[in-house]
Parts: C-alpha cells; sequence; structure tokens
C-alpha cells in the first residue's frame, strides 16, 4: 500500500492558503477586475461551497433543470440577456468554443477551415486545433491601432469556398480582444456570415457582462461566454449561448446502450458529458452576480466606465515614450500602453524590467505583469473615480520619478 | 440594444442564494460525503473567492507551472500520493475520461471498442460515444452482491481481439461504484491489461481521497479523479493521473500557426485547451484539502469508516423487506438498500413514495432521493459515532412507526 505522508512543510504549505491582493491593493490585472466577486456573489459562495452543492434537489439528473437553486430560470433570463434561444453553462469559453467546433464538425465533415479575427485569442486556436482543421485569420491594420476591418471577413469567406470548393466551418470574430482591448461590432460579420449560410460564433469572454450584447440583432449562432472574466464570478465557470437552428447539434442526447447491462442514458446531453462539470459555487455566484451584471451593462454604466478608462488615457498619452495602443477613444477598458520610457529606464535599472511593477506595487497598485516594462497591459473596469484618479496620478509620479517629465 | 432587465422577483430570486443543509441537517446524500469542506478548504475558499484568482503570479502561462499558490508542487505531491508519474488537473472526472479516450483515439485510429464493467458511470459511456466508440461490458453477478468478476476482463479483451482484429482502445475499470458501492481492487485487471498490452484507466471519482490509491503497484496507466465528489473540494475540480508512457498522447503542445499573424502557442497544452479550465477557489480548495485527504486515507482512518457503515448495516439489515444490495461487509460507505417494507408503506400514504425522505427530514436527516421508497442510497462517510447511531435509531424508529418492527 502507498503510504505517502507530507511532512510538516507540505502540511504548512497546504493549510494555510491565503490571498489578500483585492483587499490590500488596487488591482489592475487586465484579467480580473470583470471577475471581481459581488457582495451577492460572496456570500453564494460561502453557501455553496462544499462540492456537489448545487444538486441538493436535482430531480431530473440534468443540471440545466434544477429549479433550487433557479438554475433553470437562470439560464432562461441569461438567453433573454443576451438575446439568444438558448444558454448552456460550461467550464468556461474555451470550452464553448471547442464544444461548438466539435458539434459543427460532426455536422459538416467536409468543411475543413475556420475564419477567425488575427487577434483570436490562444484558445480559439486550440479549439480549432483540437479538431485537426485549418485557420485563416481576418488581417488587422497593425500598429498602432491593430483595428480588425471587419469588411474583410468576406473576402477570406469567398476565398476559401474558392480554394477549398467547401464553405468554412465556422466564422468566429472576437468581441473584444484580450490584446489590445480593441471592440468590434458583430452585425456587419453576422450579415457576411449569413449571405454565404456560414455558422457565426462571437467570442464574448471579454466582453459579455461588462458591454452589452445582442445575439438575435447581430446575426450570432453562437456566443461564448466567461463569468469568472467579465461576469463577476468564481472560476471556472462559462456559457454557451446558441440559436434554435443549432439546437439539434448542441443538444445531442445519449444514444450509447450497454451491450450486457442494455443501460441506456438517454437524458444526458452527450456534448456537455451529461451535466457540464459545473456542480457547485462558480455556478451559484454567476447567479448571484446576475442582477449586478444586467444593470452594469445598461448605458449609463457602460458610459461612465468609459469615462474612467479615457481619463486614463487622456493623462498620460503624451508623456514622451508612452504610446497607447489600439483603437481610441476605448469602448472596453482592457488597456495596452508601449512603454519605450520605462523599457529606457530599466536597461540601467538595479531591478531591471521589474523596477516598473515594483514601483506600482510600492504604490499599493498591483496586477502588471512582472518583469515586463516594454509594454503594459491594465484594466480600469469598475474602479471608483477616487482610485481612477490614483492610478493616473501614481503612473504620472513614476514617469516623473525617473525624468521622464 | 437589447434592454433586458430584471423585475423584483428577479432581482429578490438571485441575490439572496443561501443553502444550510450541512449545518441544519445530517447530510447523507451519496454522493456529497466526501465533498464537504475541511475548514482548510473553507478558509481557502473565501480567501480565491474572485475569477481567475489563481493566476496572480502566473509566470508561464500554464497553471500546472505556478508557483504561488503552490500549484506545482501540488500536482508533484498529489502524483506521489496516487503513486503515478504525472497528475494534471481537469474540470472533472469526466473530462479526465473524455481526454483520455480523445487522446487514445487519436493515437490507435484503428481501434474502436472500450471495455468497462457493467457498473461503470454513465459518464464512461458518454465519453465513448463522444468518439463514436463501442462499449464492451464485463458483466456482474447479478442481485444481490452485483459483483465484477474481474478475471472476465480477460476474455472480453480476447473476444474484442477475435471479433474485431484489433485490441481495445482503452480498458476501464470503476473502483468504487456509484450505485452499490462495490470497491474493486484493481491489480488482476491492471495485470490482465498489461499482458494484452491495452491501456488500464481506473475510475476513481469516488475512491481517490476515501480510499488508498497505489497506481504504480496496480499496473494503472491513467487515473481520473473527483475532487467535489471525494478529496472535500468545492466543485468542479478532477484530477487525470498518467504514466511515462504516455506522457505525449496527453501533454500535446499545440503547434497551430495563424496564416496571418504567424502566432503559435508552443508552450500550450492542446487537450486541456492551454490550461484546463480550473482557474480559481475549487483546486485551492483542493490543494488545501489535502493534508486532510492524506491523512484520512491512512489505514487507522478507513478502517473506523468502516466499521461505522458496517455498524449501520448490521443494525439495519435484519428488518423485514430490508436487503442490503453489493458486497458485504461493505469497504466504502456509498449503499444501496432494497426497502421493499417501505414500498408497501408508500402504497397506502398520503404522501406515496415521498414519505420516507420526509420522515427521515423531520429527524433531520436529509439525502434521500424524494419521491423513492423502493431503494435508497446513503453514505455515512465521515459521521462521527453518535450520529452514525442516530441515524441508525432513526432508521429503526421510521420502520416501527410504520409497524415493520
Amino acid at each position: 500500500m502507498n503510504e505517502f505522508k507530507l511532512d510538516s512543510y507540505g502540511l504548512q504549505k497546504y493549510s494555510n492558503l491565503t490571498r489578500s491582493i483585492n483587499e490590500e491593493y488596487i488591482n489592475i490585472h487586465p484579467i480580473q477586475r470583470g471577475g471581481l466577486l459581488t457582495p451577492e456573489a460572496f456570500k453564494a459562495l460561502i453557501h455553496y461551497g462544499d462540492g456537489y452543492s448545487i444538486c441538493d434537489f436535482c430531480l431530473k439528473g440534468r443540471i440545466d433543470e434544477i429549479e433550487n437553486p433557479p438554475v433553470m430560470d437562470f439560464l432562461k433570463d441569461m438567453a433573454k440577456f443576451l438575446n439568444v434561444d438558448h444558454v448552456m453553462p460550461t467550464a468556461a469559453a474555451r470550452d464553448a468554443k471547442r464544444i461548438v467546433v466539435e458539434a459543427l464538425a460532426k455536422k459538416y465533415p467536409q468543411r475543413k477551415t475556420v475564419i477567425v479575427d488575427s487577434l483570436a485569442h490562444y484558445t480559439t486556436y486550440l479549439a480549432i486545433e483540437s479538431k485537426n482543421l485549418k485557420v485563416r485569420e481576418v488581417p488587422n491594420t497593425g500598429n498602432p491601432e491593430f483595428s480588425i476591418l471587419l469588411e474583410n471577413y468576406e473576402a477570406v469567406i469567398k476565398n476559401t469556398i474558392k480554394e477549398e470548393g467547401k464553405p468554412p466551418l465556422l466564422v468566429l470574430l472576437t468581441h473584444v480582444d484580450y490584446k489590445y482591448g480593441n471592440y468590434n461590432k458583430p452585425k456587419l460579420v453576422g450579415e457576411i456570415c449569413k449571405q454565404y449560410a456560414v455558422p457565426f460564433l462571437l467570442n464574448a469572454a471579454y466582453s459579455a457582462g461588462i458591454l452589452p450584447v445582442d445575439c438575435s440583432s447581430d446575426l450570432i449562432d453562437f456566443i461564448a461566454c466567461s463569468g469568472h472574466k467579465s461576469m463577476s464570478s468564481s472560476g471556472p465557470i462559462g456559457l454557451l449561448g446558441f440559436s434554435n437552428e443549432y439546437y439539434e447539434n448542441i443538444m445531442k442526447f445519449s444514444k450509447i446502450q450497454g451491450n450486457i447491462s442494455s443501460k441506456s442514458f438517454p437524458n444526458k446531453i452527450c456534448t456537455f458529458m451529461g451535466c457540464p462539470p459545473v456542480y457547485g459555487a462558480p455556478l451559484v455566484t454567476l447567479m448571484a452576480s446576475f442582477p449586478t451584471v444586467v444593470k452594469r451593462t445598461q448605458k449609463e454604466y457602460i458610459a461612465e466606465e468609459r469615462k474612467k478608462i479615457n481619463y486614463v488615457i487622456d493623462h498620460i498619452k503624451d508623456i514622451k515614450g508612452i504610446k497607447i495602443l489600439g483603437k481610441l477613444p476605448k469602448i472596453h477598458p482592457l488597456t495596452n500602453v508601449k512603454t519605450d520610457c520605462f523599457a529606457e529606464v530599466a536597461k540601467n535599472h538595479s531591478r531591471r524590467g521589474f523596477f516598473l511593477r515594483e514601483e506600482f506595487k510600492e504604490k499599493k497598485i498591483i496586477g502588471l505583469a512582472p518583469g515586463i516594462s516594454k509594454e503594459i497591459k491594465f484594466n480600469t473596469y469598475g474602479l471608483t473615480w477616487p482610485q481612477i484618479r490614483y492610478f493616473t496620478n501614481s503612473f504620472r509620479e513614476i514617469a516623473k520619478k525617473y525624468h521622464i517629465i
């Protein structure tokens, strides 16, 4: 018998896992702002912490049909919020994308190409690779805006049809990209896809929950969302929204049968391995944050968030050696800044590229990638105005300290 | 723009999600006992509640290489605990099984059959179905023991080879099954698999974390574990353990490249969609409970748990119309009892089959499936001796109330 034991160091290491970043610092981490829990979600987290906590009153063996807590109602309300026919929970947005690619690859085994914008998230590429498919990118305008020219989707679709004799399997647009936080209006791509009868997936991992989404108006067939990225949820929790047209491809009920036991599982959805693996706290936090998410994606709130990030940019963009990358003015607060001035400082600094993160950390601002001073990413989503001004001033003070201004 | 708003009922419904089952009741739910959080895990849950909370100090873009919190160390220690070469986190045990089936289907495209015990979990069948493979079951002895005769694995492997001209893709054994809680020693199946050079997966969702596991001694190539089922973790979190032999099939690094951007992701693992979707609280709770899990799978502790469940059984098995299903004495505390006596009561009871759960609930015991009185499942794992005696007495009192004894 394997008699593995932990020594006292191991016991200490695992028994006292704590984190207080969001209590002690202003967190500007590019992927963390949208996932900070609401007070309602925090309360729900504590109540639903135990494993399988959502399954107390599961009567039908299907997580999407649980009535208490109100998962079934929630999925319907979420579908209305996204204005899409159906919503199912998934482990993450990446899992939603994988599921769509897999379902379509089964529906259209002859189609071999997925078209994506050239700022797509790496998990979009991995979803394509997982089914041995080819990727074709829609170009961007390059430095400094890196803007995806959406009308080019048509040319890439046409080329695919011409060269492969088949339409692409899927067209994907990243609603807001991970690198520059550029926002893309989906409607034009939706119209092009309809014209060529190609399924259209919007990767809304950075946007849904932060900015409004309207799948029906924008002719979106599939939408991938992330609770821990943009809906104030504990990770991991994602959502897959899909239209009626693809209901049977996504909600594939099991048909397998045991050759001896004759067991079968006609109520279980093959695509999601029965219940998608989201049996606990993360889904409940997503539900608890939903009222806040609905509110914060309304006009007044998003206008205010835009003002904040553009305030920061307006106060740093004229510093010599600073260049804001991506489209301006910002719509989404994820921001990428080329900081040649700080890279210059790093050359002769005893802490090299680490100095910049450390300067911010000393000012109780955290979330910059360690060791990097050439190009920084940050996100101001949900910061208060005093925090916005403090962050802006801190940025300028660091520039002053090193005689940049 | 989609202007969905929640009415006051919706606001109320989602903003106040609470649960107090484990505070107010003795919970004997068959799949919940092993997933109750330890105090250490509960503390960690509160600290790591926010989305992406594990990624503060991610330097390499890989969750399995994060050093703070000590994910990297933990995966190594967990591998020692399971005595397997490598461990990766997954969203759940079902996801671990899906990944193994997918990886092997790529390695051996000619092999079309997966052999499983006839008490395998439904997600085992779905993993097989997801790759359009065939299932062949190893029979059990039927009522009342439902014992899998492990030596029969050899005949089923031989038949597969004979009829299909190819070995099976994979052999799977359920270490402890979901229905009767029967425990199977893996070694004989491991030896048979080695003899026929067939990969062997142990589904340890109900066992690893409750009973000892030793992959190396038992010749196990793959092991699927569940944190929320058996390792005192918040859901969803699973583990996939695998041997060196299959390292390259499981840890498939990405090779895709953008045709315009030239972007590539050679550090990301395709099989897991980059980082497996486990970026937050559930993985941290698994780590925080690990010292307890190591301790509770040692001899003294498991002997005590066996005594408890067998005490319950010894005090109810002679009631007329009660029949314990599955192998006796119990090794794992998940128990299935045929309760003809209660089914008889239900016939004339105003609450029909619901009466039994309600009688227990009145005695502050919860976890029986609603509406079912013919056959009940419960799990005593981790109950204190006073709770064990109280549950046993309650069972007998209900039998007395309805003149069964």
